[in-house]
């Protein structure tokens, strides 16, 4: 499927995970102030709605950025591109400027890669050098796990833990990638992997769902009104259908969620009726429960003992890992943890980047540049917060 | 939990089933136009707001009713009771008229039997006499499986077949009942079982969810408007992502949903302008689809290589059947089939309601009844068309 043009400038610089709800953008630019010790930072800028996340990470190679663009905008992405001259490799200290007859290949994963292919040469004459989206993702986790000790941890009950995973030991585990829909793939090897499952039901669903209830205008919003609402306003609990009493026989306690917003059937109201907020954190939990419940079920399946939860739909927000750490919890009675990864959001399209590598043409900057990268951040003097929820967008 | 109070009367020929949504009744009354030998006849009638469903089957020892309420309008149910004096004993023949003073005890299950308790004591000096919702959807289930030959059945692409079930050789299965929310219980003998899962995503969800986007008035108006929708134009296929490609190196096709109701985040539109029947139809794909595969995953846990679907969520519905059956296809990769109880919506009640045998009180009547309600209903020259579905309302 993927093109093979005879003369190419591969833009090692570039890679992409073009998704169906967000376009995932990964890109080093060269740095005048960036020495092989200089430190990391986290840059924090103002938001539009270009891109509302981006980070920034200075690493002895140059800049290593992080972006994130509505798909439904695409145009904003191929201006960025265009503007900033991303698929020139004059930012690149060691590569020439290439010709304008040159073929540009941009090393591009998931969906977007194909159905927006003509869309890149026409408008920029980039060709998408397509890569398969689960080869991506497993890639991009293995990189991460590898590269950085403190790049897994647990979350549960608003405390935050880093695991050491030992490289020697990390395979087999499951790794779950929440975009619009849920991938979950059995991962025993550096390039031995299966697509095992997955659901429909993910974050399209909850920002789909979400913004026709509460006409929310983004998905971050959406999560921001999650965190202060209550779900029990319109979820049916165990305790509503039993009176006030827990369903002891079976380990059901009174604040179990029965039924996810059964209690919108049996009052006489409808949608106005309800806080928009109650709504988004009912959504959150059914959707965060239900993928954790799958996720377990499909562990338990292949005899998997790690489950790594990714993808942009978590954005290191506390309550969803919160709920998807109870869900692991609750099915596996304590056997089972879900683990989050700091760099969630970006497996694909890191995945994406590090690819150029094996075709040699990354020159291996590609793999030491991931290593820096963690490595860096780790450096950075994080504090409790999560690093995903520091990440601020960047005006354009 | 259960009260045994010295001196009562059990009201063998009435049981109930008190959910967080729906009281499903079974109630046996006398019938002078009954010999032993009478054909069952399946009665339709009006329907209004109070019951919506009602199956009457005659059969020898009197006529069987199957009635539902809904549980907001609990009134309703109690005034039913109360205006046909069903927990008085003069319509069984064998019985003689309690006096006053006597206790009138009911079988009943579900959490209302807890939660409404007291209300029908003081309004219709009820005790209920509680008997545990899972022993009672068990003792329902394989009653019906062992007492008759078509009460299970496949359905698919619009084919439906029965199931010739070996009553020697019918355990173990996964009973998944939908209810408001959704139990899933290991079956491995007739007092042997173990709920073992569950999701709260369930026929709660269906109608609160349903309800806030469609304004539909009743469930059943809800699954009808599913029936004429399209779900394409709101959940994000495959396709939509992959620019109308498959996916094809996992093995999804460009028709499969990537995301529910993903397509609601892309496009500029609002809640108004989605037709409610294409919203009806994503949901209750969505929630089927689920389901399927939470009770597969299950199953294949366990070794169950049987999954028989109850509650009355399903309430016949050919497209909910399908997807159901879908999803247990796909996902088995064909080594597993959903399997569908025609009683579906009763399973409790009828459990509750043999449970008077258990203790002696119903004189063995309630096995027979159900043995000839079953073979009766089997021999009133049923076409194709489902029986639920052809069950109708109940004029007051």
């Amino acid at each position: 499927m993927d093109e093979n043009p005879t003369k190419t400038n591969q833009s090692a610089h570039l890679a992409l995970d073009i998704g169906g709800t967000l376009i995932k953008m990964v890109y080093l630019s060269s740095d005048d102030n960036c020495s092989p010790d200089s430190q990391v930072k986290v840059s924090q800028e103002e938001s539009n709605e270009i891109s509302d996340g981006l980070m920034k990470c200075h690493t002895g190679k140059g800049t290593l950025h992080f972006l994130k663009f509505e798909t439904s905008k695409i145009d904003d992405c191929l201006e960025f591109i265009s503007s900033n001259q991303l698929c020139s490799h004059g930012d690149l200290p060691d590569k020439k400027q290439p010709s304008a007859h040159d073929r540009k290949l941009i090393k591009a994963t998931g969906g977007g890669a194909f159905k927006f292919a003509d869309l890149f040469m026409e408008r920029l004459g980039i060709t998408l050098d397509k890569v398969d989206e689960m080869d991506c993702l497993v890639a991009g986790a293995n990189s991460l796990l590898k590269a950085n000790n403190q790049e897994a941890f647990t979350y549960m009950n608003g405390h935050k833990e880093y695991l050491q995973i030992d490289h020697n030991d990390m395979y087999p585990y499951l790794l779950v990638n929440i975009g619009s829909g849920v991938s979950m793939i059995k991962v025993e090897g550096d390039e031995k992997f299966e697509r095992v499952s997955g659901t429909s039901v993910g974050g399209g669903t909850f920002w789909g769902l979400g913004k026709l209830l509460t006409n929310c205008k983004s998905f971050d919003e959406l999560l921001k009104l999650s965190h202060v609402g209550n779900n029990r306003v319109i979820d049916m609990l165990v305790g509503d259908i039993y009176g006030g009493l827990d369903y002891s026989k079976i380990g059901l306690s009174s604040t179990t969620i029965a039924s996810s917003f059964g209690k919108a059937i049996s009052e006489n109201k409808e949608l106005e009726d309800y806080k928009p907020e109650d709504m988004a954190r009912s959504l959150l939990r059914m959707i965060s429960n239900n993928i954790g419940q799958i996720s377990y079920l499909n562990a338990l399946r292949f005899g998997l003992k790690r489950i790594f939860f990714g993808g942009f739909f978590i954005r290191g927000h506390e309550f969803t890992m919160d709920t998807i750490s109870v869900a692991v919890d609750f099915w596996s009675k304590g056997e089972a943890k879900a683990m989050f990864l700091r760099h969630e959001g970006f497996l694909g399209a890191l995945g994406a980047y590090t690819s150029y590598q094996k075709e040699g043409s990354g020159e291996s900057m590609s793999h030491q540049l991931v290593e820096q990268l963690s490595n860096g951040v780790q450096c950075t003097g994080e504090n409790q917060r999560l690093l995903p929820a520091e990440i601020k967008s960047q005006g354009k």
